[in-house]
């Protein structure tokens, strides 16, 4: 079957979907980025990530005006002719095309990239699994909290992860964890719940807003605090949230099994109460 | 007249030089690159660009083989196609194309990507000119040394230069000064020359290279030893290396006049030694 992609406003074959090699996105990463979950043929969260993504258009000074009513009929087209029962939509937006030179001119007209990809999520109610992460010292630059495609250091951990068997990287910056490639990180310790704060060091993630909420109304102890990497460690429960991987237990850290190895009794709580919350 | 590039092994028009949206260049910054230049029509050091090149691709096992006498023969080619009497040639390989996530697959086709542009060159004997420049913090990634186009910072401070009126921006990281956005940067001061020792903090820059060895030829007292902000500020004569601004001096930091404003007389020296060296 044909699958589209949405390049410059134009529906194209994922084939044909090019853009031209003086684009600032491939010669300096000038550009941005969002991946919005589709579960059973919804959008997840749309309105947040569409305000993170004029959050990351501004501080870049990308001039390209979110039309949200147009981006989100262009995505339901999408998640139609592409046939998403489950799956994400990339949407990444660069600077524009230029003759290359460091220092970008006004008014470049923005190069915008939409397409599809199907995916299984790791949800408690189908065959829920936990994962083990290693760590990996956090290089990356220090604006994390803008979502671009400035993810070099991110691949160069993730590669590293894979190559151990792991399914993520959870960094590490002066003995503190920050985040991991593609995850924010939490541990649980003695009933409470702590995540890094939300500044330049990490990107705040859509899925850690949500599950915030959702402690909040639970009435679970949490604590928006940092921690180190021997808390990460001695953690009871470890656990990551992304709009890729939801609420994905941790278990393993490094050579160091976490809750002997099994899903944690909160972990599992809070994914629970996040799959009734989506579906 | 019809413009060439070079991509994937073809010649082809520059205006239909595409590369696909799933290309790791574009989503991660998943590559490398190098800028040659040209005077006289003559590619220079072209040996020490094959040589970074192999190094920025083998830190990031990227699996392109250089084929050294085969890449200078299409250099020859473009140059001659698009008729270059002065001017650079811009290469880039990205580690190709794959369905998007993190863990790059073995075995990819990485993508190589090869056109020219014209320039002047900014050289004594020609209405030689010394720049004003800014400084500004570094904020980029650990790996500085890989000549990867994950350039997203130093675009910000390139950007942030220009709306200063200012030709470079300065790096600085922990009060030291680093390189530049895309040179490396050297102070006088009481007749020593200094410039930032080479580690992973600076790009290893060929002009610099050059230099350094000019300098040792010429029997010049020269620390290789990183200065502060203070030192740079209060320094005799500036002057930044690259293969694009070649010697440039610098005659204003920020708001502090460098040499009264006026270009010194062993930047000059420098750069008349470095001209004869290259025509």
């Amino acid at each position: 079957m044909h699958r589209f992609a949405f390049v410059n406003n134009k529906f194209i074959c994922f084939n044909k979907a090019n853009i031209h090699i003086e684009d600032r996105g491939l010669q300096f990463a000038d550009s941005v980025y969002e991946v919005v979950p589709v579960i059973n043929s919804k959008l997840l969260d749309f309105d947040f990530h569409i305000k993170r993504l004029k959050f990351s258009l501004a501080e870049l000074s990308i001039k390209y005006k979110i039309n949200k009513k147009n981006i989100h009929i262009i995505f339901k087209k999408l998640i139609k002719k592409n046939s998403i029962l489950n799956g994400i939509i990339y949407l990444q937006i660069t600077r524009g095309v230029q003759s290359r030179e460091h220092v970008y001119k006004k008014n470049l007209k923005p190069t915008i990239i939409l397409y599809t990809q199907k995916k299984k999520f790791n949800m408690p109610s189908t065959n829920y699994k936990g994962y083990k992460a290693i760590t990996f010292p956090d290089i990356r630059w220090a604006r994390r909290d803008i979502k671009t495609t400035s993810l070099l250091p991110n691949i160069l951990a993730s590669n590293f992860a894979s190559k151990k068997g792991a399914y993520e990287a959870i960094l590490i910056k002066n003995n503190i964890v920050t985040e991991a490639t593609h995850s924010n990180v939490w541990i649980i310790k003695n009933n409470t719940i702590y995540t890094h704060p939300s500044n330049s060091d990490i990107l705040k993630g859509i899925t850690r807003k949500v599950i915030k909420k959702i402690i909040k109304d639970e009435k679970l102890l949490f604590k928006e605090k940092s921690f180190t990497l021997k808390q990460l460690i001695n953690a009871d429960e470890v656990f990551i949230t992304s709009s890729g991987s939801l609420v994905t237990p941790i278990i393993q850290v490094d050579n160091k099994k976490i809750n002997s190895g099994k899903i944690g009794k909160l972990t599992n709580k809070l994914a629970q109460l996040y799959e009734q919350q989506i579906q």
